[in-house]
């Protein structure tokens, strides 16, 4: 097993990962404490993640009364985790430029889709770690700001 | 893109890595509907999906109190979702043949920490997808019985 990486590192990695990335998984729960959770293409744009998905998806529907949600990107034992307050956005709202952006890096124009919205999370808490060993430390971001 | 696979080649592409896969992601809710979402190491045995975390986790707390979660193996472009109820078991508790399986498949003999207890996760729904094209028909278990 590698050495624990330093909390620099981690972020350094972790940018990487947001950058290149093109899927993360969402979660979100209902009111009533159902989670929910699905894989979804995503940007990361000036400090936050922007995903699209239907306006009628139950995503759509817990986080439209519960705007909490917990981003996982890429494998179980190469975890970064973001909690944040999520903004529903509906297409012909969202900034031109994060549009060409998010077409740009996914592939997918999503605002051109009959039905679709966005979603952004802004982060208030970030874990990165690998395995057991960077359990501890693994907090990059507390209540909004990097911890390096 | 391949073509969409049938419900059944869909349920043999599933048990396959039911058995092999090691980890999956497990989704929870508080009552108050904030989600979380963690990698946790994984048996299915019998039908049924066991994990192993600590009981002072927030996974354990919500589940104890809004027993449904949702777990995701695998990967984005190769999806499996189960949906199901969530019952606690103490470590002293679990069948001796499924805490053996379990550290036969994990390589972690959970229940002999201090701490540790187990989830037992009954499917009611299955879902499972590549790409947009096997999005319809995504379904090869909705209330506890399969369909194919």
């Amino acid at each position: 097993m590698a050495p624990p990486r330093s909390t620099a590192q981690r972020i350094h990695d972790l940018v990487y990962r947001l950058r290149t990335d093109i899927d993360l998984w969402l979660a979100s729960a209902s009111p009533e404490g159902v989670p929910h959770l699905i894989p979804l293409m995503f940007l990361w744009f000036e400090g936050r993640v922007f995903v699209a998905t239907t306006e009628t998806s139950v995503t759509v529907r817990n986080l439209s009364r519960r705007p909490r949600a917990r981003a996982a990107l890429g494998h179980t034992r190469d975890v970064i985790l973001i909690d944040g307050w999520a903004t529903l956005i509906a297409a012909d709202r969202l900034h031109p430029d994060i549009r060409a952006a998010f077409a740009a890096e996914t592939g997918w124009d999503a605002a051109s889709y009959e039905g679709y919205c966005f979603i952004e999370l802004e982060p208030e808490w970030i874990g990165v770690w690998r395995e057991e060993n960077e359990m501890a430390g693994r907090d990059v971001m507390r209540k909004g700001a990097w911890l390096a």
